[in-house]
């Protein structure tokens, strides 16, 4: 029997990603949509989360799509109506309110579910069982985008607690805590926020593992031209380089073969599972490390920003 | 039989409060110092606590008391040579790093305490108890001091990592997190840095229950005059306050009788029965609160601060 879900915040992810995943998925009925920008056709429609929990769509799940700033309220609402929860990334705007909507679910007997989707690239799951077995000398991100081409007028995402550049620099942590062998943490950073805006543009920072090895990450949404979305690992036996976010495999120079892209995909697979089981799974390691990252990090001002 | 404690990081907190504490105390002994100013009289004394660990002082624990930001490192190599560790506030410079002590301490069989010398202040037990009976409206903050008289030239309070105004401010948080019977989590808040400091002279933050009680808090470093260590909480049976940093308690107009202050003798009691018991208590959320603090918080730029 398909979990019969409805969406919350009709933007552009929910527009490119869940509603084309949802419709194809056999695990899956997308039944309702709640936004204050629009429905879908031949769907009921609610103009906020409250009006859908309260329609007769028989709803077993809510994906929660909107900007960090504004979901606990939804997902709350959510699991005191017993509905399973789905959380786009990042699941909050604070730690606090996540830990505070994990021990929630679980006393509802419902299941939450923190998604981190760059996990599903398709590079991933080799890269980590690549190097569960190695020794690892050092580990170097690189993640730089344009902006402008990619968060065109998102002015949440400039506001306290819209990340800034932490938005895509968050899926890079998603991917290296999830392939890194040990728990790792960082000792220094520098965060640079324009001028005029309320989160950063950029960020420098070192880690550490608990081993010693040493991880540099650098985030920047100032690149013009090619785009870069790299983590390399350098270990005894050679480099594992995770390219195009985690799509592109090369071990010790040699392309691996990897299926189509289908990050999406795994996340629903993922969230069905886990109905199935009456699990959660909530891992807050990524948005963990960019919270440390602003309370540790040095802050300088750089010039202005505009669209 | 006396646990044999080191004492790392010899400052002002060791002096006045750790060495008489443990001197005074049956269940411990000291019987060691690692510090780089200078040790105690007719004590073993090391200048890192690497050599300390060396040594031959029969130590079962050790109490680091350095600045946050060097903490990691002792108490790793403390754990690794089986020692059970007490952190002095905060635990860490990172949530990160103290998840992965508590993980590494749990997998020695060590203790680890991460501890909050405020929630041990006279008033706070009996707030708590008389708290957890009631329906609360509101909860507001207000922990204003002068840095000059606390804190003067230590200027690794100012570093990043260093938490500035939150360094007195994680003490409120330590209380509040500890007497309020629901969780809550931060909406919003303004960090003010001076112009050429990186951590914050003051922070003014809202935050909310889980059932929508409104709790604030204002911070301040820059209180000349009387200074303000409040805690008020509103409840539809009349007004707790618990004022003088914890060790006044007032209900409903009613002033409570206190013990006398004991702070650090609750926390070594309390490590004692950690310890006895083979059990950690690494509770991270006041830190959580701080971190959520400088994510989600707008920041605002003030005055220079000098000493």
């Amino acid at each position: 029997m398909a979990i019969r879900i409805g969406i919350v915040g009709l933007g552009k992810i929910a527009r490119d990603q869940h509603v084309p995943v949802i419709e194809a998925s056999p695990d899956f009925t997308l039944a309702a949509v709640a936004s204050r920008s629009g429905g879908l056709p031949d769907l009921p429609y609610y103009s906020d989360i409250g009006d859908m929990l309260a329609g007769d769509d028989g709803l077993d799940a809510v994906a929660l799509c909107q900007p960090p700033q504004v979901r606990y309220d939804a997902a709350r609402a959510a699991i005191l109506a017993g509905k399973h929860v789905f959380l786009e990334k990042p699941p909050g705007a604070t730690l606090s309110e996540v830990k505070s909507l994990a021990d929630l679910a679980q006393a509802h007997g419902v299941t939450l579910f923190a998604s981190w989707h760059s996990r599903y690239a398709s590079g991933v799951a080799a890269a980590k069982a690549w190097l569960a077995e190695r020794t690892i000398r050092s580990v170097a991100v690189e993640w730089k985008e344009d902006v402008r081409v990619w968060h065109p007028g998102q002015a949440w995402i400039w506001e306290p607690g819209g990340l800034g550049v932490f938005d895509p620099g968050i899926n890079a942590m998603s991917i290296v805590t999830h392939i890194m062998p040990r728990p790792f943490f960082l000792l220094d950073g520098t965060l640079s926020f324009p001028e005029n805006r309320g989160a950063p543009i950029a960020a420098d920072l070192t880690f550490r593992d608990d081993s010693g090895v040493p991880i540099t990450a650098a985030f920047d949404w100032r690149q013009t031209g090619p785009q870069t979305w790299d983590i390399s690992v350098d270990t005894v036996d050679g480099a594992l380089v995770l390219s195009k976010g985690g799509s592109v495999l090369t071990i010790a120079g040699e392309l691996q073969e990897t299926a189509p892209e289908a990050e999406y995909r795994g996340l629903y697979d993922r969230f069905a599972g886990l109905v199935a089981r009456g699990e959660s799974d909530v891992d807050v390691s990524p948005l963990r490390h960019v919270a440390d990252a602003y309370l540790r990090g040095a802050r300088v001002v750089v010039e202005p920003f505009e669209d």
